[in-house]
């Protein structure tokens, strides 16, 4: 079997994340990594979730940001119950491949409080 | 003793994090939680790295990124040997207290690469 018809941002999301992709994440003790969403246009940071790589590679095939929810234990397509949706743009892993970068387009509010962001509300130390 | 005294981005480092601060954070099980840098006037994503309270208060009142290295165990102020330091802008908490977005002015790249990113190299989806 051709290893390439296993395509990085493919159509098939049922069978799992590509495991060239796989092989470079790091994961913490709970499986999960941290991404971070960013407005692709006007460079804002949105919000910081956790992935596993299956929501790695849902977010990867269905153009919709997917993370796990560590409270409540399950996968959680954003926007799917607020509207608030996050298409996907584009996503990097870094350097390292403990976190990735998604670059979204988000449709209003990031933030579950109404917010552009999540970062909005408290300001430790301004600019 | 008036505990205003503890002032948020105040410059006495010894004292540890203000406790109103620490109040609102959520660590992960070693004490953790991700931080995000972003260059201040481009936006661009640098990097992500880990802070326990120490390092937040040292990033608050220090002006320089401070991070903790999870794979060498210890404080490690951004540039302190590369010469590619971040100046601390501003500093803003999550809404759900369990990330950081650290606004910096990066001297050349913030990769330990060479790249200006930690998100150039490996990018899985091109947008």
């Amino acid at each position: 079997m051709d290893t390439e018809q296993v395509a990085v941002g493919g159509s098939d999301t049922s069978a799992g994340l590509d495991p060239r992709i796989a092989a470079r994440l790091k994961r913490d003790a709970t499986g999960l990594f941290p991404a971070v969403a960013q407005q692709y246009d006007t460079g804002e940071v949105l919000m910081l979730a956790w992935m596993d790589d299956e929501a790695l590679h849902r977010t990867l095939t269905t153009g919709k940001c997917t993370y796990w929810s560590r409270s409540r234990q399950e996968y959680w397509v954003k926007g799917e119950s607020s509207g608030h949706v996050q298409r996907v743009v584009s996503v990097a892993l870094d350097c390292d491949g403990d976190a990735v970068l998604v670059r979204v387009d988000q449709t209003d509010g990031a933030c579950h409080t109404g917010d552009r962001t999540c970062f909005d509300a408290d300001v430790l130390l301004a600019g």
